[in-house]
């Protein structure tokens, strides 16, 4: 069967995809797609997702130059779920510069922490001030 | 901040969870959870669930005796998506008898194939036929 088919999509029209490091099984970023931006994926090799609140189509990259290269995906038992395993152009995933977007954990009061990880880059420097 | 303030949940109060494998990264599955459903994961060390078909909350391994044993929770930088580290007694979190809900994958031409990852256990055995 068609990925593009089979895939149960929400109400929204959309699947959530979670992006993972092809090298170390890091989970660097959630995001959504449609069936246009994932038959784009499968297409170009590259992650495109639908942005919720900007309400547009975008590709991961197409400003910061930081782009996944798409080497595996797959699909869970519900087809309700993708994981779409990359290498990240340039290291870093997250806009603020971290290598993923999961940079903070919760300590065993239920609070946010830093995880210690370093900074990539400097956001100022990629996306400008 | 807390985790339970600081998770901006969807239009229906969920928020989508990653079940990721703490030994090797290995994603087993994706599901959802409302501010009820984290804090009881917080506060047991248990995945615990929202189904949006069902409208109830699950324990992971409720029937099946599989539970999740949390071992980390990080969050992204939007803190709508939540990636939860965990030990999967049993060995297997998908109810089809596999590791990973994840056991398909899609080949070049878009098609879904069958990884070829063993089952580890018969769902009828476990569930009831």
């Amino acid at each position: 069967m068609e990925l593009l088919d089979a895939i149960k999509y929400d109400e929204n029209g959309l699947v959530p995809v979670v992006i993972q490091d092809c090298e170390n099984n890091e989970v660097l970023m959630v995001a959504y797609m449609n069936r246009e931006s994932l038959k784009t994926t499968i297409e170009t090799g590259k992650t495109h997702f639908w942005s919720r609140s900007r309400k547009k189509y975008w590709m991961k990259g197409e400003t910061s130059g930081h782009t996944q290269e798409v080497s595996e995906i797959l699909v869970d038992c519900d087809e309700d779920a993708i994981v779409c395993k990359v290498r990240q152009v340039g290291g870093a995933t997250c806009h603020l510069g971290y290598r993923s977007d999961f940079f903070r954990s919760v300590d065993p009061q239920g609070r946010l922490i830093l995880n210690g990880v370093p900074k990539l880059f400097d956001p100022e420097k990629v996306y400008g001030s």
